[in-house]
């Protein structure tokens, strides 16, 4: 069975084109170190990936939206060739495999093209379509790119089932680095048993570069050089780390304490960070936007940082000033898919809100069925963003930097689930213990 | 203290330019994947490893012919970009990991060259130097390639230390993967294990695209799927696989029973191919020619497969046909180093032989002291070549293709070291087990 529904992505696709026409994309090559003839793994042009279901390298693929016929072209591999590479499967094969309706080789491009005699050609604008410049007065470079984009937002159910397959594997590891990121080990030990794990549980790779951070390191969002040793049980050790499973993404990220418990204050913003993610969750569904989860999420969050003294003054004050930004200071969630930060979060003339933290938000429109976005709220401590606080006077008037200074040994907590927006709410595709009492209690098991 | 030499390693470059001038090489940037805004694993511009040691994105580097000084060219990190990715560390900092003799941010490029005032530029041809365009009438896009490649043919201590801890490293995974490779258990299985293997023991990724074939997969010499579950204790386990580490790569390949011990068939294919590499490693020292090993290596290869009947005929006449690059299609070995197949194994004018498997050596010319290669015969029964083989009367003629079918089940042997060309021969930097009593050992001992 095929794994992609080729037909239904490709008809997604073409109800967001104006006018009729036949639809070029163009699969990736193998790319290949500069000057050496080092082969980089393969990875697919992401739309490419929801267009045609090919996971090889050098594919393109027709789809004609007047007779809904599509055309996969294969490159042919030699007989020399294949004597490295393998034998290529037959044509008919690949016709079974990527349920398309015609395959043929790549050569016979021109030739389908002609045949089809197309009013409009639709390709991408970023890629080379040179190979049909013979046809270059009838391509648009356009129309195609927001038409995929729009249609990979709504991912159909074949493609929910891979992404939960990717968070299945994916949160297995992540529950069992739980039991075994020690102090003692290196954050390169706990990183090589993640990426190991989801190789082994059957996905291609990394879904993007996994972040594992101890000490202070969560305060950098983006850690990963995972290269120092963690030292004392009183540390935190975030793992952000997803793979990718026959081109779909899962993106988790847990936090845990590097000794058996939470310290108290690792434990008071955990909780906070916690009841975050819970209340967006819990309100997630159709019709909702998702910058106002963001703002619910910076709710609960300026709620906790008042009761543990952080932050301080008139709520609304607190709340306008946007202060929380620089302990929340990146975006709620994005869209989840082929990419990690899939297409579509801002739709054509929707700019961006320009105030800490929420200007970082990678989506910024109404929560439709079949969406699929991660929750990922956090709080850190910024030895930056700090600075930069104590010297804007407009936020700092609210900041306990006492408080802050207490606190800022945890250097941050995140957590990340990844939800599939229903008819009614959403479904967590997520299952990686969260509770304070169960990572605990996972931490003490040994 | 710096990882590399910088000084001598300029010094290298600088002796293979005819004339005095400026060299700069620009470091490679962290890539995008297309159209999504996912970050690649970064990997560094080869030359730019050799001539600087700098392994992270965005630095550039001078050095002065004429004053022996170098210039490491810093990216200046905003505080907003440091919350993401970190605080940079101090230019002072950067010159004391790194070992030169100047820092500076990038935005002093221009002001630097002005001031050296070279006669000439040195730049690499395959880079985008727009950034010096001001000086367009200094550069010169030639001579500096020549120049570093032929310098990194002979490493230095240092670089032999580093693919050391690389050997080290992979060769140890290599050899749990030994005990771990059972009947049931899936290629991808044991990929896993090699990939988190190296990266647990402090290697940053894979050298090259690891190979694990069971089956008849070894007899695709590139076979990177690494998806079949190892089906029968009859089957043979090929691992090709290395770790990188700092920069240096690994390269090493071993094949084992999947069963406790080697059928009758592979035990006498391996055998071959282990007298192969033992022939090849007694004999590789300064001043023979890389390609009399990989003849060398065909005679005993041509010995073994007419004892055991599948070459029949005069041997001088076997020999001369090349029917032997039939069963070991590809060359003997490359040298090795910062890229898996490293730099400047062909002198200028000096063209490959063309005749079958020879026509694939990447490396003729006289051995010398410093260089390291990898020692990697093997033998196949690839369909392909079999069926090539047959339809060619002046090679078919010497092959019993009823043996050939006996043996084929087997799929292929390689066996693969990595070998530091000494004063007076050369120094084996691997050690896996791969004698046929070492390798059963393990594989019963559990």
């Amino acid at each position: 069975m095929p794994l992609i529904n080729v037909a239904k992505h490709c008809d997604n696709v073409a109800k967001y084109l104006n006018s009729p026409g036949l639809i070029f994309v163009k699969g990736a090559e193998v790319s290949i170190h500069p000057d050496s003839d080092t082969e980089l793994r393969f990875m697919q042009d992401s739309n490419m990936v929801y267009i045609s279901g090919v996971l090889e390298p050098g594919f393109s693929f027709l789809y004609d939206t007047v007779t809904k016929k599509s055309t996969l072209l294969a490159p042919f591999i030699t007989p020399d060739e294949a004597v490295w590479i393998g034998e290529q499967p037959s044509l008919a094969g690949l016709k079974a495999s990527y349920g398309v309706d015609t395959v043929v080789y790549s050569d016979k491009l021109e030739e389908i093209i002609s045949s089809i005699a197309p009013s409009k050609i639709y390709t991408l604008s970023y890629q080379d379509c040179s190979i049909i410049k013979k046809f270059s007065d009838l391509i648009d470079t356009e129309a195609l790119l927001s038409a995929i984009h729009e249609a990979r937002v709504f991912k159909e159910p074949e493609e929910v089932e891979l992404m939960q397959i990717a968070n299945n594997i994916s949160g297995k590891v992540h529950t069992d680095l739980m039991n075994y990121s020690w102090t003692g080990k290196n954050e390169r030990n706990v990183y090589s048993k993640f990426v190991g794990g989801i190789l082994d549980g059957g996905c291609e790779r990394e879904a993007y570069t996994t972040i594992v951070a101890a000490g202070t390191h969560p305060a950098t969002l983006h850690y990963i050089k995972n290269d120092s040793k963690i030292n004392s049980e009183s540390d935190l050790v975030l793992v952000d780390a997803g793979g990718s499973y026959r081109g779909y993404a899962a993106d988790i990220t847990r936090t845990w304490p590097a000794g058996k418990t939470f310290t108290q204050p690792a434990r008071e913003i955990y909780q906070i960070v916690l009841d975050m993610q819970k209340a967006v969750i819990e309100n997630a569904k159709p019709h909702v936007l998702w910058e106002d989860m963001h703002l619910l999420a910076n709710k609960v969050a300026i709620d906790g940082l008042v009761k543990l003294g952080i932050l301080k003054g008139n709520l609304k004050e607190i709340t306008d000033s946007f202060v929380i930004g620089y302990f929340f200071p990146h975006g709620l969630g994005h869209f989840l898919g082929i990419d990690t930060h899939d297409a579509g979060g801002y739709p054509k003339g929707v700019e961006r809100i320009n105030k800490p933290g929420i200007r970082y938000l990678r989506v910024r429109r109404e929560l439709l069925e079949g969406m699929v976005l991660t929750v990922e709220p956090g709080i850190y401590f910024v030895d930056g963003l700090i600075k930069e606080a104590k010297g804007t006077p407009e936020v700092a008037k609210f900041v306990d930097f006492d408080k802050v200074e207490y606190y800022s040994r945890i250097g941050g907590v995140r957590i990340e689930d990844n939800i599939l927006i229903t008819a009614n709410g959403n479904l967590n595709l997520t299952n990686v213990p969260k509770e304070i009492q169960d990572i605990e209690a996972i931490r003490c098991s040994q």
